[in-house]
């Protein structure tokens, strides 16, 4: 079952780039080309007829953004809470249009209630101190188990899948690292939140189970990145740039195992080595 | 005058990096090291008691910080609006408490209002699309012009002073090229537009002309990016890595020079040309 049933394939395809004229320069000579840039549209998602955020992103894949989102923001707690989805093209942007269970739509607003008359920003809904820091509980994925030489093999592999990457060189992917060892999904996006918000929603939407692998992520791995991860259960997070002290604390809080700086050659444990081979 | 005294050393003086024990693994061989890793700290930002948004930030030069996010968000629009703010470490992360004109508050509780019982994330404050894709005017700056050998050349004198990313490689960087082709000004942070607002602060605070410069960032250029910029007045930005669609239709729109993927032997150019020599 797609929660997210898409009306129209002319209501909801949306460019993912753009050509654009430039003018290239290059040891002091120029040519004008044309370039491929990616689109990045506000996306507003909606829940039960309330708007509740807009995010900039890649137009592509949102049925998964609209899933993964709730769930990566503990806002739905299962898939199955998420009856019905629209996504609907509007003058400047694109409206996500979901349609949740009663009982986490009455949990949102209470939340909202709480936060009357006040707007969040950078953390989403969050506005005092004590909302920003969330803590998952401790994930189980005590089975789970990586070789460097899985790792690194991944790592090339997700990156012959970047397709939007390929061509504009403005995205960032998420990946899904199967315990064989393959990778059996990507995700891109102008933001890296939403790459992975996008590759969680398309999991569970397939009911993978989420101690069964890992994510790879072409970003560095802030605190928000754990969170998401942990939040529904993810064990193991590969980043190919660095990580925060704040994430590597969480990783260790929620038993996470972060690496930092996955490399062709090498790679650096921040946190959870045992689950390296 | 510094619009953020500081109330004493002891209360305001943050780490901005902290050491870890790590694995690091190259070509298969096991190395237990202490690493530096880049500290990410909730930053809640406070209007006349009231607390506005919840940034994720580097704890350092946090006055620049406060003023430069109520300038780009359009919450002040000069900085003599804003009094005084003081640096407070709560429990779960830094308060910043500003205390601003009462005209520019009384304009942010009203907008405030329009959203009563609503939180918003991603964007700042924006909760809807239309309240998502503000217009700047068009920034002026007619008698800005860079060549080519002074980017190149900035950039590489701005990668030295980049402080934090030399230690955590986990730092975004926004640096102010002056007119006599010097770079005046960098600021370091976990999130781009941290570091950008951050350096729009310290440029406000130090009464500097917009039009005057040249903004270069480390990061991709992003919709948000060049609207912080127009927003203030800045005519010229210099990325290291690619801009997306709707940066480019803003740069135009705003008549800002955009330039993308500043390396050493080249650039590529998207919007105002007119500024390059």
């Amino acid at each position: 079952m797609n929660a997210c049933p898409i009306p129209s394939p002319a209501d909801t395809e949306f460019a993912t780039s753009a050509q654009v004229e430039v003018e290239k320069w290059r040891d002091g000579q120029r040519e004008v080309v044309t370039d491929v840039v990616a689109e990045e549209v506000p996306i507003a998602l909606e829940y039960n007829g309330i708007s509740h955020a807009v995010m900039m992103a890649t137009p592509a894949d949102l049925e998964d953004f609209a899933l993964g989102f709730s769930l990566t923001e503990g806002i739905l707690a299962d898939p199955s809470e998420l009856y019905d989805c629209e996504i609907v093209q509007g003058a400047e942007g694109i409206q996500v249009q979901m349609n949740v269970a009663t009982e986490r739509f009455v949990a949102l607003k209470e939340k909202r209630r709480n936060l009357t008359g006040r707007t969040g920003c950078g953390l989403c809904g969050a506005e005092t101190l004590e909302q920003a820091v969330r803590h998952p509980a401790a994930v189980h994925a005590d089975a789970l188990r990586f070789s460097a030489e899985t790792l690194h093999a991944a790592l090339e592999s997700m990156q012959t899948q970047q397709e939007l990457q390929k061509q504009t060189g403005a995205t960032h992917a998420a990946a899904w690292l199967g315990r064989d060892g393959n990778i059996k999904l990507v995700r891109e996006d102008v933001g890296r939140h939403n790459a992975l918000d996008k590759l969680i929603g398309a999991l569970a939407e397939d009911k993978q189970d989420f101690s069964s692998g890992a994510v790879i992520i072409t970003s560095r791995a802030s605190y928000e990145m754990v969170q998401k991860a942990a939040t529904v259960g993810i064990g193991f997070i590969a980043a190919i740039s660095a990580p925060t002290a704040l994430a590597i604390r969480l990783a260790k809080e929620t038993d996470v195992t972060l690496i930092g700086f996955v490399r062709r050659q090498g790679h650096v444990v921040y946190a959870g080595p045992h689950r390296l081979i």
